[in-house]
């Protein structure tokens, strides 16, 4: 059969045309298929519409061998993909028995009669393979049509990636040839994107003209750089020896703000340093209002390192609950270092943690002053020493409160 | 002239095509062209290749009445769109002599010889109407094709929102005709999609069939369902009366779940109702590890009805900053309704607060029992009055979170 090379993403659903949402799965789909080799040359979106859905699939089936349909495959009156696909290549839709049952039981677990809507997801185009859903009502579908295919997933990112992966991966790589894109992404905190341009721009050059060559992309988002480095061929042990040459020479170039070459997060990063050590840490915040422990405990197992925490975004918790002084905050203020230091500090002690961290800043609109502007923050680590440190983060509100998060985490990272 | 009633959005680059780029321009065109009556049918992204531009832009042409292009307006040479524009109409690209003296003089300003390669995004294609770009050096186009409109811009939001507003809005306004697009928008908290639906159904059904007619969408998040009603017509107030008579209906419908239908998100409603009432509150989180606090803390001036909390994730701080009784959690468990209620009323007394809040549950993927599964999420408020709910939630840890810090922010708001 003919190899997979180029692929169109169509994403379903009149939400997505309006100024509210945007499709997100694609940037998945995009990466995985770019793994085996098959380029997406277009994607788009449309809505609930049975002609617009037909008339985009055909488009896209007459020029590319891989087209994914993303989302209208719901219970709704709403949700015509099934409808539309079965329509455009002329298949009656058979209920599928083991899907309806399948659907049945996800309600019987949960104590729940299945509305009659949900049977409508039990339709299957004839000849479709049906694609498990664990985490859904709605099946995924794959359709040969020809050598080319047409592949059905629903919207909800939980469902669409594990269908994907389980289901749809397998059969994508086995028909896809020998060619490849390898990627590796390093991490950076704490650094400007202009800096982290100036630094790695010597570094690039002769990795984009080496050979194989490696392309490179620098993204930035409020506190954190990433650049990603990608190579192309059917050699997959060179490009993977390349791309770590590439990583090794970008991280010693940018060391010590490199966190993660291996795709983790920072949080993550700082629960393996503190797992391993069995150290166990306290945060009291101020500005970021509980996002620094909201982070670390997004990790499953998360507790057993994390003990826990005070938000102490009013004066009156930081001296009751951490045990600051009120004559230090009146003289310094609340965000400053001694109050910033007393609140890791105090954190600490109260909890019985290894490490205390403690954020207080101005995240603004309002609170900014001459002397401390808003997006002035203070953040300090008590554990065998302690650190403090001032930031002045650029940026909104939600950026100053971001910043400060991953800066308070990499305060902790560079403890070791 | 014909009235524009139409529009499809074509984003134009390579790097929107890798898994590391969205186009987000398009939900700030849209929401523009929507306000003049102007319903976005599709939207697609294409590389810089001209054969793409071409083919997508003709299709677009053959259906809409109006083709916004953006992005490969630059001056390298992977930017296509003027050369691939001009061969679809088969007219000439002229230098204009205007804009290539702007492009000059922004480099003057900067004290920087213009590269030769900006002389490129002096060429326009003949007829075009220049859009001046205040923000950068390629200028808006606008191409009247027949009835129809081409419409130009460059990428970078700064450079395309301005060259919108001040080039494009005020002739897509005064050819758009007295058709308007209204919209209104109902959230829901503490409802499964399907549930929604089945009492949203029967009220829908005749606001469809109504005058003006009322289209309506449904959007499901994590622990919160949108409605969203939008009428088109050019009686501005019928259709506003329509969809206020659809809003009622449906708020009544659902009652007491819908929590804004006015865009207000659950943080600020809960923020505001606070305020009003001059009560300040104060949370104890355990599986929800900040987040509560986090959303509550996102908005400005929340510090006025934000006293703070404490992040209990480990029991030890359960007993020691709020004063649950260890004999009580060695009885019931942490994750039970004494315990929820002594960690709302502890943080309540401990922080001074009007209100606690509390949330102790099993986020997984581990920890849960077959008495007390994966997704048991407690949650107590402590006022002039206490509640006390056991929740049971679907999905994966971050789901479940995301679901808890809703459905607490929730009984907050039930309140009153």
């Amino acid at each position: 059969m003919a190899e997979l090379r180029s692929a169109e993403i169509i994403a379903v659903g009149s939400e997505l045309l309006t100024p509210h949402r945007l499709d997100t799965n694609s940037l998945f789909l995009t990466g995985r298929l770019n793994e085996c080799g098959i380029d997406v040359i277009g994607k788009s979106v449309v809505g609930d519409v049975v002609d617009d859905v037909k008339r985009t699939a055909r488009a896209a089936l007459d020029r590319v061998d891989v087209v994914v349909l993303t989302g209208g495959l719901g219970p709704t009156s709403d949700d015509l993909t099934r409808e539309a696909v079965a329509d455009l290549l002329g298949t009656p839709l058979d209920q599928d028995e083991r899907v309806l049952a399948a659907i049945q039981a996800r309600f019987d677990r949960r104590g729940m009669r299945m509305p009659d809507t949900n049977r409508k997801q039990a339709q299957v185009p004839r000849g479709a393979v049906v694609l498990e859903n664990r985490n859904g009502t709605a099946p995924g579908l794959w359709i040969d049509v020809g050598s080319r295919v047409l592949l059905l997933l629903p919207g909800p990112p939980r469902e669409l990636q594990p269908i994907f992966e389980e289901g749809a991966w397998p059969r994508l790589s086995s028909r896809a040839g020998a060619r490849r894109v390898r990627r590796r992404v390093l991490k950076i905190a704490g650094r400007p994107e202009s800096a982290v341009e100036q630094v790695a721009n010597p570094v690039y050059a002769p990795l984009e003209a080496g050979d194989p060559p490696i392309q490179t992309t620098i993204l930035a988002a409020p506190g954190q750089v990433e650049l990603h480095l990608s190579a192309r061929g059917s050699d997959v042990d060179a490009m993977d020896r390349a791309l770590q040459q590439g990583v090794d020479a970008l991280a010693e170039a940018l060391r010590p703000a490199v966190f993660s070459v291996d795709g983790r997060s920072l949080e993550v990063v700082v629960g393996d340093l503190l797992a391993d050590r069995g150290a166990r840490i306290a945060v009291a915040e101020s500005c970021t209002g509980g996002l620094v422990l909201g982070r670390l405990t997004d990790i499953a197992g998360s507790s057993a390192w994390v003990v826990g925490g005070v938000v102490a975004y009013d004066n009156s918790v930081k001296v009751s609950e951490l045990g600051v002084p009120e004559s230090m905050i009146e003289q310094h203020g609340a965000v400053s270092e001694p109050v910033a230091l007393a609140m890791a500090e105090g954190v600490r002690a109260a909890l019985g943690a290894d490490i205390g961290v403690a954020v207080t800043g101005i995240a603004g609109p309002t609170g900014g002053s001459e002397a401390k502007p808003v997006g002035t923050v203070v953040i300090a680590v008590s554990a065998v020493e302690s650190r403090t440190r001032t930031f002045l983060f650029a940026g909104d509100r939600a950026m100053v409160r971001q910043q400060s998060v991953l800066a308070a985490l990499d305060m902790v990272r560079r403890l070791y």
